[in-house]
């Protein structure tokens, strides 16, 4: 239901959560994501410029996560690369509709609310801290 | 969160759905649905195939519901003509990871089965029969 950009973003959070001290550069993350190096650096990017992370210059440098894993919910993630958008208006464009939807694109955007509050109600942290037999971007031992 | 053409579909069956004994033409549903019509005839094949619209040969053709508007959700539509699907195992494809999702892989597939609900859960009827100031497809009074 998100794109792959979102999916990929999401990836790369979670990567920089897991090592919140070390900056890590687009290679790194490539690396632990299984994001191609070139898609990936337009996520991050996207990203920086939206505040999720902040890109670090020097020998040293890379990005970091810019907010706590607690703070940082799925959502803030999504819609910095590719922001989830309801229908505001009659996409048939029917005149005396405007902004009162019809039944099906009420329904429309029921399933997006659905998916926001999906979204919204996860942080960063849940995800790392959640049991699960399996630990994202890592293998298991 | 569907794509347009599964938009498209859902308008396209409520076309039908309108006046469910006259058979209607890709032309004529293209006109109320305002859909390309070369793209709308794609949908219709798919609709088609899948039994969710029958197509009737002859002078008077057309296309007629398969399924009266009640028993018919929106689901069953949009899963005629792009299917939603969940994610079965680890799209990193992790080799420890396989069909045990991860956190975050588990939070996409909620997304996933969320819109699945909204969707399963409303028919055709509904989308005719609820009260609401705009009718689906059709200019207000």
């Amino acid at each position: 239901m998100i794109s792959q950009t979102s999916e990929y973003a999401l990836r790369a959070v979670v990567c920089l959560a897991l090592s919140p001290e070390a900056p890590k550069t687009t290679a790194d993350i490539a690396k632990v994501t299984k994001v191609p190096e070139y898609y990936l650096s337009k996520v991050m990017l996207a990203l920086a410029k939206n505040e999720i992370v902040i890109s670090q210059r020097g020998l040293h440098g890379g990005y970091l996560l810019a907010h706590e894993p607690e703070n940082l919910s799925l959502l803030d993630v999504v819609n910095a690369v590719d922001p989830i958008k309801k229908l505001e208006s009659c996409p048939l464009k029917l005149e005396t509709h405007g902004t009162n939807l019809c039944a099906l694109h009420k329904r429309i955007n029921e399933s997006i609310s659905s998916v926001e509050g999906v979204f919204r109600e996860t942080t960063v942290k849940t995800i790392l801290t959640e049991p699960a037999k399996s630990k994202a971007l890592i293998e298991s031992n």
